[in-house]
Order: structure tokens, then C-alpha cells, then sequence
């Protein structure tokens, strides 16, 4: 069975609605935090759902080589292990392959790698994948394993991956099978060019998934030349099904991808930034570290239900960071994965009440993207 | 006004009761966590608050570098500052002073220092130390400036320092002067010289205080010799005012300075202790690297009503520590505060049913110390 997707409201573009899952409903668009190595970095499960969060990703890469994904098996999966019961949703671990292991080398078969942890040699074929991330970790949302070329690619090295991500993805739906409360995402690639995102497309939906992802984007291609894929690329895929923009992003890519019709995203910016001493705002990020905030008084946003974000001063944070306290890590992380839940939540409302493009419009003057 | 201190009960030299402070009760005997630049390392106060702390520490000594004492008063005190509302016991800053400052020169007047963050100088007298304490941090309860030996030491250097900090409690009571709803400690020096703890204590007494510290204690001599001094030394203070044995230390320490007579702790170890991987238990610490722990589905303490020490398995906390990931050490800091806090519970209830020696063998077997 496929997870129901009730699309409740349209507005040109954007749509909202919900992901039904036997683990518990999905909002849309929705933004998954990461749990990469089975924790969302510094933050307690019970932390994150305070902040309204639905989902998260695991990341079957860090997973696979530690603890193992046989390891999550025994202690009962990844839901149970890490404390979250509500979804899951698994990347495939080929991203991270690529840009994190020390070597690897892609074959039709398989890509082998050495773990970037102990230089240990590991395969990952899409069989493998399927089982890393259904039968062991035991995801809600599990994804095909693709191959993701770094940017600028040229058409025919994107071509060639697009078509290897193509195969990949029908050996990972035949190994993946049928199945009652899990399900599979394709993964579209081809880079910037329109014509390989639409064969790709084509590709997935002969194939026939329970969503779609856009991969190989925000890969250094930048914010505009993004949005432009993003004008095109949601449209190639089925309407009745969930879009999920892969490793984004920014509150302005998530606020641009949305008015493009994306439905779901995850990001480590959120947790990276707060470790880094970054606050995300409706008006843009800021640095804690500033020395204008020493004597500032005022919570970073006093209208949020996040504790982070209401009840200490950014004085309290600026002191926190200066002496690379923990908490600081903590708090900001906190902070940020709400705010990045805040503005899902109102895009959600804008969406239903017919003023996305104004609300992207004011969001858009409120954070200009860099040159 | 002094705050009230009724005892509940005595069995041995051990007694229960509760220190009565306009911001709180102190349940003691009491464990403070340490909160030493303004938070307790890696913890929010509410995650401190709900393992049933009553009181918490704060260094002057780091305070006042960062981001100094003046700003902590101009952002509503070191209780708004850090959000707990209830008791603070702030330190004198002079120990820190000899033990992370760079250089330090102590004279009558007072102890000249370097700070171990940028080098900067700094004058710490007793009329300042009250200063920063009462007047600028907003301590509930207030140490008098001393000057704590190193040990080993000789009796004419432990005499020195004795009745150095005699004058200098003279001095920080005279700065300290009365008030409404702040009180001041003195602290009972001496090394491990029973005439000169002897002397300490009649000096102390003589001048006058809301309640006495066992100082220099837990400097290097060892639980055995520590063990020596608290034979006598807690009964050469009054038996009606808090007694509080600054920096200790270990359960098993903990323990048996209740045993004789100890009403007040505060240490660093349960956090110390929890970043660097190491749980302390019923049975003694265990380090969660420890690859016996990898497939250990338990918690660390099912039966605890703190999170941390129920609510994940020790599998979990293995593959945190081994990741190295914050939520590892704020976990272990968490459950190790709480296991604190369970400890001194279980005390007050074994005196307050005199079995606080069997309870005081039963734990000693149970956590040996190691010669």
C-alpha cells in the first residue's frame, strides 16, 4: 500500500495538505530535521517534536558503518533505538558515498567505498540499500538508491548518471517489493538540464514510486540558478504524489521551492547553523556571537512556543557562544529547528488561505539572497 | 536575617533538614551542580530543575571574566541571567583564582591574577569578592574570600593561609554587612591539622556565620585522608548552622561525609564525568565506551524518573559516546545529575529512618574505594 497524500489546498504552484502514515500525519510542505548518526546533533528527541517537527532523516550512510545497520536490527530498528516514533524517512546513503567516503567507485553493479571512520571497504549496491533501509533500520519512507553528480556536470557525464540512477531505481523498487506500512521515492536527476530531468521523470513514473524526490540540486549550483530547475522540474513529476527537495536549505530556497509546488525537505543547516553559534529569523540569520548582542535583553523570538527561541536573551546566547558552552550548541540548534518548523507552518497557512505568493513576496524583502 | 535551618532529624553525626531561603527550600543533605559560567555544563535549568536539584553553584572567578560581573548586573542578576529561580550559592572565586589563573600573587590585601582566558589583570580582595557576589551577581548565599592550600602542605604554610582567611572572613563580613535576604558562609581551613582546623573554627565562629564550609579538602590527600579530617572537623563548626564541604566529590565520598556530619556539597564530576562518557550507578561509574555496552538494550536506571537515566538504552548511549555526539554528553551530564540528586534523596530518607549506617556500609561495599 501507498501512504495517502490528502492535498488540501492549492495556490498557484504550492500546495499544502497531508502524508498519511501509520507512524502519524505528515503536514505539507513539512520539513524533516536530520538525525544523521541516529540523533538530531545536540538536541533530545522529546526537544525535537516540541518543535512541531513530523518526520525526520536518517542518514543510511553514517547508520551502515556505525552503529550498523544490523545493530539498529537487533535493538529493535531505528525508531526504537533513537526514541522517535513517529515517521522516518531514510536517505539511501549514495550522497553521502560520494561525498563524504575517502574513496568509492561506481560500477553499474554497485559503488564500493571506504568508511570515511576506519578506511574500512563497504558495497552498496540498490539491494542493499532496500535492506539497510526497510528490513534493518526499518524507515517509514525509504529512498532509491541514485547516483548524484557534483555541479557543473556536463550533459553527458549528467546524462550517464541520470540513466544509472534510472536503473538503480528500478532495482530498487523490485527489491523493495510490496510492502504495508513502508514505502519507496524515486529520486529525479539530470542535473540543470530540463530535457534530462523530464527523460528522468518519464523514467520514475514508468517505474512507478510512492513519491518523488529532486536530487542533484543545491549541489553549488546557487539559490537562482536553482530556482530556475525548480520552475520546471516539480511539473515533471505526478501532482498526486509527494515532491521532496533533497538536502534543502535556506528559509529563501524553502520559501521559493514551496511557490514551486516542492512538498517536503530536510536540511543539516538548522543544527550546523546553531552549533556555529547562527540564529535563523524572519529577518534572516544572525550571529550570536556579535558583540552587539551582549546586553540585548530580548529572546530571539518572543512569540514562539520553542523555550530556546522565548525564554533566554540573546545576551544569555552571545555569552553561551563566546565561551563555547554547549548549551549555546543546544539552544541554537533548538531555536533553529523551530524556526524552521514556524516557517513551515506558515507557509502551510498561507497556502490555505490563498497568499503564498504575497507571504513569499514579504519573506523574499525580509531576506535577500547574496550575489 | 539568617535563613532557618531546621533539623528533621539526626542519626549519628548525620542529619536531614531543610534550609529555608526566600527563593526555596534546600532539601539537605544537599548536592549543588555546579553551573560554573552561567549554565550547568550542557544542561538547560529545566532539565536541572527536574532532577530535583534545589540549589545550584556559580564560580565567581569565571563570572567576573566572562562576561564579567558588572554585565550580569546591568542584565537583571545571575538568576534572570541564566533563568533559575530558585537558590544560588556563588563560590568566592579565590580557589579558582590559585588553580586556573595564570599567575596569581597573594598578598594581605588581596590576590592579584591573570586571567586563563586573555591574560587580563584582575584584583580580587574580600570587599570585592562580596562585591561581585552580593551586589552584582545577586547570590542567594555568599562565601567569604579564603585562601586554600595546596596539598601537601606544612603546618606553617597551612597556618598561614588559615589565618589569612580568618582575616579575610572578618573582612568579607564586615563588606557583606547585613541583609534582607542574602547570607554569608565562612570557611574552616587547616590542610589536615586538627589544631588548626580547631583554631579555624573557633576564629569563624567568633566572627559570625550563616553557615560554615570545610574547605581544603579534596585537593589531592584522598578519600581516606579526607575521610580522617571529616572525623573531626565538621563537629568543630555549630551544630545548628548548614555545614558545607566545598568541591566534593564522589558518591562514595558523598556518602560518607554525610555520615559525620556534612549537610552541603556541590562537584563538578556528575558533568565532568557525563562529557567525558562515564555514568556513575548504584554499582559505581561505568564507562558507556565500553564495548560491552554496544548491545545493552537496558537503560541505566530504569526506576529513575529522569529521562536520561530511563528512557534510553545503554546501547544508545554507547553509539553516542563512540560518535561523539553532544546528545552523549548532554544525556550522561543529565542522568549523572539526577543520579546526584537520587543519592542525596535516598540519604535523607535513611537518616530521616535511622539507617544512615546501613545504608553508609551497604553503599561502600557496593563502591569500593580504590587504594
Amino acid at each position: 500500500m501507498t501512504f495517502p497524500f490528502e492535498i488540501s489546498a492549492t495556490d498557484g504552484a504550492a500546495r499544502t495538505g497531508v502524508l498519511k502514515t501509520p507512524r502519524g500525519d505528515i503536514r505539507t510542505p513539512a520539513f524533516m530535521p536530520v538525525g544523521t548518526a541516529g540523533t538530531v546533533k545536540a538536541l533530545t528527541v522529546d526537544q525535537v517534536a516540541q518543535t512541531g517537527a513530523d518526520i525526520l532523516l536518517g542518514n543510511t550512510y553514517h547508520l551502515m558503518l556505525r552503529p550498523t545497520a544490523e545493530r539498529v536490527k537487533r535493538l529493535g530498528g531505528l525508531h526504537k533505538f533513537m526514541r522517535w516514533d513517529r515517521p522516518i524517512l531514510t536517505d539511501s546513503g549514495g550522497f553521502q558515498v560520494m561525498s563524504l567516503s575517502n574513496i568509492n567507485k561506481v560500477t553499474e553493479e554497485a559503488v564500493t567505498f571506504a568508511s570515511h571512520i576506519d578506511g574500512s571497504r563497504h558495497v552498496l549496491s540498490p539491494e542493499r540499500s532496500m535492506e539497510i533501509q526497510a528490513d534493518l533500520l526499518g524507515s517509514d519512507i525509504v529512498m532509491q538508491l541514485d547516483e548524484c553528480v557534483s555541479w557543473p556536470a556536463e550533459e553527458p557525464r549528467a546524462r550517464a548518471a541520470m540513466e544509472l540512477s534510472a536503473r538503480w531505481g528500478q532495482r530498487s523498487k523490485a527489491a523493495f517489493g510490496t510492502r504495508d506500512a513502508q514505502v519507496l521515492f524515486g529520486i529525479q536527476q539530470g542535473s540543470t538540464f530540463e530535457a534530462l530531468r523530464r527523460e528522468s521523470s518519464e523514467r520514475l513514473i514508468e517505474t512507478g514510486f510512492d513519491g518523488y524526490a529532486l536530487g542533484g540540486l543545491a549541489v553549488g549550483e546557487g539559490h537562482q540558478a536553482m530556482c530556475e530547475v525548480l520552475d520546471f522540474a516539480p511539473g515533471l513529476l505526478p501532482a498526486d504524489r509527494p515532491r521532496y527537495l533533497m538536502g534543502v536549505g535556506k528559509p529563501i530556497d524553502l520559501v521559493e521551492a514551496v511557490a514551486r509546488g516542492v512538498d517536503m525537505f530536510d536540511c543539516v543547516l538548522p543544527t550546523r547553523s546553531g552549533r556555529h553559534g547562527q540564529a535563523w529569523t524572519w529577518d534572516g540569520p544572525v550571529n550570536l556571537k556579535n558583540a552587539r548582542f551582549a546586553e540585548d535583553d530580548e529572546p530571539l523570538d518572543g512569540a514562539s512556543a520553542c523555550p530556546a527561541s522565548s525564554h533566554y536573551s540573546k545576551a544569555y546566547l552571545h555569552h553561551l557562544v563566546k565561551a563555547e558552552e554547549i548549551l549555546g550548541q543546544v539552544l541554537l540548534s533548538w531555536h533553529n529547528i523551530a524556526f524552521f518548523q514556524a516557517l513551515m507552518g506558515e507557509m502551510r497557512a498561507a497556502i490555505a488561505e490563498g497568499r503564498m505568493e504575497a507571504f513569499r513576496k514579504t519573506f523574499a524583502a525580509r531576506q535577500p539572497v547574496k550575489a
